[in-house]
């Protein structure tokens, strides 16, 4: 299995951990201090031994951040993650605060007192939060102090750093050999007038080197540094125990490779009088201030990596196609399967376990293999359902009862694509309310997926189509309706989405999800999520302005029995028919027999 | 008469007088001069003496700036204005360039050689638009050198600065006391912890102070600046010889007039030692100066009037709705005379005077008076349709020929309300294609006026209803879709507006305008525009979200003649049909029996 069900979290361990923690803060003098949830790579996944928030909090959402203070301790998460929150911490010990209408910045000036001391890892804010971080404690007067990581002492069974695999990424699946990714890079790097770029975003070593690995769960990354010149040979910074003799060799011909235990020495020695492109927004201020220590330039910019691992290339996109379609006939299976049992009898671990068979023995049939699941499953049954970024475990465990919806947000790794897949599933006869909730859902779905918007457009373009039909009823949803995919990389990838905060255009070649949804707290949830790709779209005729749109990559029934046919336009049944009619001819010939029948009702035209 | 039809632009001068500034250039040692089309406040509409762009150049459009230098001469502005620069400035002496794609910073950057000397005058630069420059500059290697305007030393006959009186804008109509406005805006500075404001934007004054002026054409402006303690009585600066004996007993309880002569003087003495709230992107970049060399501090922060003028209250909203009531009369008479007349016998001159006729006339009748025009109206006859901000003169003016279509887009100045709208009428018998593009326009109209989001929703939100059916067919337009509107103030009045860079929440009160078009160059032009306000919606039963929508305030028929029924879904049509029966109850009690058939006949159920 690549996942479990345990109860991760205790919320009786934060007081006394907390206690340690501020033993430790007092040894060092400090009033305050940062425990973001962040790796020294800007992970959104963390490796095992960089879970620190949740090892203190019991708060295990993707995105969270804590200030702890002598007195009290604010645990600060998204709206994503308001009810679990509760749910996961102590709340004699931690108060919630909202991460984004009220970041850590902000409390920090409003309440950190003049003089105060505030200590930080500087390998865990990045250059830009560090600024940031810089700025609040000065309106504050107090200062901000790097110090060793604090938890890193407290923690008796910190597990050690990863030391995952590493494979090589094919050219049948990248499509671009590394030497001619390097040298796309090192062009961008000398357009900067850099002389390096420092790259300490995983995805972009494996994006750029063609390396994939296993130091993340769910994420197919290697941990590691790069230095690239804008002219000759990459460094890189990786454990030479995490790789295979053919990793070796291939790397070897590529880049100078050291131990991480290296990079200072090397960093300062190449760097020194050099001009160095860094991320603000990746670039550990740690690092940034070994730069500046060396003498060297730090030019602000995006990683270069970002927009060309974004914009896929043809060979990337005929793989997603594939994983597609091998992930759309495992759900389909899944599907089939959930019907046939008697509500009731299924609980949300099991659902997930047999979905996660599904998707290990279709890839087998279909000569492939999953590598991975692309995160842990959201298998929400009932109110479970309305927890945005649910995960279950063995205490929270619900079973899909008569009457109820159940919400399944899923995906695989494969090693030609990475896959991301909703559906909410009525379980035996489903609520009235809900089917019209459902519907409005699809509405602002299908008014995405069919799109046509000009070059230049961005997500938050965008992001009101989904949301349109669920507003004249007066409802909405909290989170953002689509996130940038990789090619078998990590699962959120941006530079786009298409959110209230998507402002990068999208390109031909992108991958985004398409996932609106509405949540009733205590009741149920819906979410409806496609990949799709951009891509150029046809004008028509008399059209002037060139345009784009999206071309649905998932492949899976979207449940007939929670839509309300009325409630459709004609344009949008018509959608949803031609999709289905897609859905059925592309997987009929692999799901077998026992789900061929499922399969031809679940897609039937309405 | 409002406005007047002369050709203001000869492209012939441009030649000559570059030449005498290219001297003064040589004489100051400049290797570049900065040439914003801006005067000390920031107006978009300039008092005569400040329209030095376009005295240089010729273009007289409401955005522009030029860089001159030695050897070439470029003019930036936006897209609304290409074609119209094309027309109005000699293509031998100035170069055109896109103001936002490639902003006259970035040519700064790419051509400025290492040192040379940009020269400005830091009354016309904002202190963000020259830290900006200054970066640009530093980039190139060149230096910034600030000095008096040198278009004034060149500008034989230029007008000198206005001198229109100042009227107390009564409580009847602004809702509120300069007095309970003042302590309001006070308790503002105080909250950011400042000692005093310094405005520079007349709309602030007049909206702070209650008055009104005639300063700017079309604008009802009183140009002066002022500075607000957080406690005691606000400084104005401001000519006497603008105020009658009543405005200068009404001010004279309230502030402490000083001429503007003393400002310099004044706002060193005032500032010295104390913190001062300026608004980046409004105050002068000269009078920063001033702060910061009498040892005061530069506290960074929004014009503190901005807000408080956008969000209209209860007597103003009331006012606004008598405003378009009378406004509405007056276009329906003037469209029910336009259809009267034989195709090819009105031209647009004609079609303009005769809309400001009914405009006087009709506030006349209902015991009101035209103030002014919000603006120069746009007439504009076929091809001359789709240059965005056309202003029709002596040369340009064409007949409304049979078979085109006919733009009209203006506006009146009433004490209670300014108002602005765009009809687009069907000469003799349309063009199908023109039909077909003016349904999508009102389609992507209507999306809008019946859009219900929720709080916080941005105009950037929004301004992809209005372009989605547009889209659709591979058609766009390259303006945003609504700009802020004020009460007896600025025709363009800030923070909101529905465009791509509205990143402004829409808040109950504001008045907005909901303006989708459509352009053919060389055929015709497409605009639906009606006054919006932002109220708080009702919630469909079963609904979770407090909601916003539009009123809309405007009142003149829709052109049937140019719609596609077929075209608009069931929703649309009742929208349009329910919007003409209340054009038609609340007008005909006032149009008079000549148009009051024809008002039946042009707002009849489709």
């Amino acid at each position: 299995m690549f996942q479990n069900f345990d109860v991760t979290s205790d919320p009786s361990n934060g007081r006394k951990r907390l206690a340690a923690l501020r033993k430790e803060m007092r040894r060092k003098k400090l009033d305050h201090y940062l425990v973001p949830h962040a790796d020294q790579h800007q992970n959104e996944y963390l490796p095992k031994h960089a879970e620190r928030l949740s090892w203190l909090t019991g708060f295990f959402g993707s995105a969270g951040f804590a200030v702890i203070s002598l007195k009290q301790a604010v645990v600060f998460v998204d709206s994503r993650y308001t009810l679990q929150l509760r749910e996961q911490v102590d709340p004699k010990s931690f108060k919630g605060a909202n991460l984004i209408d009220t970041p850590p910045t902000n409390w920090i000036t409003s309440n950190a007192k003049k003089r105060a001391r505030i200590g930080y890892d500087p390998w865990l804010l990045t250059v830009g939060q560090h600024e940031r971080f810089l700025k609040s404690a000065k309106e504050a007067g107090a200062r901000l102090i790097a110090c060793p990581n604090l938890i890193d002492r407290i923690w008796p069974d910190q597990p050690a750093p990863p030391l995952g695999r590493v494979e090589i990424h094919d050219i049948s699946h990248a499509g671009k050999s590394a030497a001619d990714k390097i040298r796309e890079i090192q062009s961008a790097i000398s357009a900067k007038g850099c002389n390096h770029c420092l790259l300490t975003d995983p995805a972009s070593l494996c994006w750029l080197f063609n390396i994939r690995g296993s130091d993340v769960m769910h994420n197919p990354l290697v941990l590691g540094f790069a230095v690239v010149p804008a002219k000759g040979r990459p460094h890189l910074f990786i454990d030479k125990r995490k790789l295979t003799d053919d990793a070796n060799t291939y790397l070897a011909k590529l880049v100078m490779l050291h131990p991480p235990s290296a990079l200072k020495a090397r960093l300062t020695k190449l760097t020194s009088r050099k001009s160095v492109l860094c991320d603000p927004n990746l670039v550990a201020s740690k690092l940034a201030d070994i730069i500046v220590k060396a003498g060297g330039k730090i030019v602000r910019g995006r990683d270069p990596v970002v927009l060309p691992r974004a914009i896929k290339n043809d060979v990337e996109i005929s793989g997603t196609r594939n994983a597609h379609l091998r992930d759309g006939v495992a759900v389909c299976r899944f599907l089939s399967w959930l019907d046939a049992q008697i509500p009731g009898t299924v609980d949300e671990i099991g659902a997930a376990k047999q979905l996660e068979q599904f998707r290990v023995t279709t890839a087998k049939n279909m000569d492939s293999e999953l590598k991975e699941l692309s995160f842990d499953t959201i298998s929400g049954a009932g109110p479970n359902g309305a927890i945005v970024h649910y995960r279950v475990n063995e205490a929270t465990n619900r079973a899909l009862d008569d009457g109820t919806l159940y919400l399944n947000d899923s995906g695989g790794q494969y090693v030609d694509g990475t896959t991301d897949i909703t559906r909410t599933i009525a379980i035996g006869t489903p609520p009235k309310q809900a089917i019209e909730d459902f519907t409005l859902v699809l509405k602002g779905h299908i008014a995405l997926a069919l799109a046509r918007f000009p070059e230049g457009t961005r997500g938050v373009d965008l992001d009101t189509l989904a949301r349109k039909a669920l507003w004249a009823e007066g409802k909405d949803y909290g989170h953002g309706t689509g996130h940038g995919v990789g090619s078998y990389l990590n699962v959120h990838e941006g530079p786009q989405s298409i959110s209230k905060r998507g402002m990068e255009p999208l390109l031909p070649g992108m991958i985004i999800s398409n996932e609106p949804g509405y949540y009733v707290e205590g009741e149920y949830g819906i979410r409806i999520e496609n990949l799709v790709l951009v891509r150029e779209a046809e004008i028509p005729e008399g059209g002037t302005t060139p345009m784009h749109g999206f071309e649905t990559l998932t492949l899976a029934p979207i449940d007939l029995r929670l839509i309300n046919a009325e409630m459709l336009s004609s344009g949008e049944r018509n959608w949803l028919n031609t999709y289905h009619e897609r859905v059925r001819n592309e997987l009929t010939p692999y799901v077998g027999n026992d789900s061929k029948k499922w399969l031809a009702t679940a897609t039937k035209a309405i």
